[in-house]
């Protein structure tokens, strides 16, 4: 990257809630030895069976992780939206990975590069700290997701989905603007998009969601909760 | 603990992979501030919900870890066998379990403090190393299981699951005694145990497998393998 370039990357690198413990020359390190890539959509970052070189984050745009069977058929284990870092557990473990990363939209991503960020976890203990919660929460994550899968049925999945994606977005409103394409999110969830828009429907039916479009209003959160039977 | 277990706890750690790397010393801290647990078979070592004090190492007996859904279904997530630690990512996340453990044996464990582990973490690279390499592997594992799930046919994902217990087990020879119960096996695979079993069957019938009680012998990997779809 060019003097400029690593510069602003290097600020932008500031703003991200796990980098914002590094010291202004640990982020310059980081800088010049990580490189930028533009990734037009379609376009696939990483196959399944590829060996990691380092921690990718998504800056603008959106990406996502999936697995693809024999017979071509995809399932989507996760949506990366800009500001999320992406693979912090293939830093430590030799294995490839086990899922591809393919762009949504044209998307810009930093790639830092692996040794830097083994360097300066060594040196910086707050910054590995913020590595490895952030490794823990997508471990935590991915649980609840395979117990979801395993265990709820596809309307309870999907009214989980929806107060998550409420809580993350702060929206006390109660309004939800779907950032994600149905498609995709119904994959998520194990289900096809025919059987996610039919649940969708009926939620608006029963009055728990109203539907308009790519927007979600939820007018009653406590009557969308009652609809996950409590946990044993 | 009394000083003699201590020592002797101490001891058994020396010869599990992920804490060869501490030195004497570090091992005694370590265990002056954990505790053993006797838990009897049935028993339940921490439920969904609780918050994490440290990491449970497994000395003797089986464990495993799993999902109860409000109608009281069971989802087993992993079995727990001698030497492996588990919920090293719960050291680092400040969320509570998402699943329960539970003895499906007998079981000795000792589980060693929160803070203590983090002291030594930061005093020793190589066994901070060694325990988020463990973390990894976790993760990558539960990948794997997740994509198994959603993509893999019935009969394939048993395919898998014996080749690698044979991987596992160094069975060069091709022969694998099941330790798991049937059930817990199944559940593991998102299968019922009558589904696990018919198929069990079908591929002895193939000539795949010989079955002899809880005593597996695969004639011919090559055979066996071929019955996975290739990758795409």
């Amino acid at each position: 990257m060019l003097e400029e370039e690593i510069l602003d990357f290097s600020r932008r690198l500031e703003c991200l809630p796990q980098f914002c413990v590094l010291t202004a020359p640990e982020r310059d390190l980081l800088m010049q030895n990580s490189t930028k890539s533009l990734v037009d959509k379609g376009q696939i970052l990483f196959q399944q069976g590829d060996f990691c070189s380092g921690l990718h984050i998504l800056l603008s745009g959106q990406m996502k992780l999936a697995f693809a069977s024999p017979q071509g058929q995809e399932k989507v284990l996760r949506i990366i939206r800009p500001g999320e870092s992406f693979c912090a557990a293939m830093l430590f473990t030799k294995q490839p990975y086990a899922f591809f990363a393919q762009a949504v939209r044209n998307s810009l991503l930093l790639h830092l590069n692996k040794q830097s960020m083994h360097e300066i976890m060594a040196s910086n203990p707050l910054f590995m700290q913020n590595i490895m919660q952030g490794m823990a929460d997508d471990y935590q994550q991915l649980v609840i997701d395979f117990e979801s899968v395993r265990l709820h049925s596809a309307a309870e999945r999907i009214v989980r989905y929806l107060l998550r994606e409420m809580e993350a977005s702060h929206a006390s409103s109660g309004v939800i603007n779907l950032d994600i394409a149905k498609g995709l999110i119904a994959s998520q969830l194990n289900l096809t998009q025919e059987h996610f828009s039919r649940i969708l429907n009926e939620l608006h039916r029963f009055g728990l969601i109203i539907l308009d479009g790519r927007r979600i209003e939820i007018p009653k959160v406590d009557a969308l909760q009652a609809y996950i039977p409590a946990t044993a």
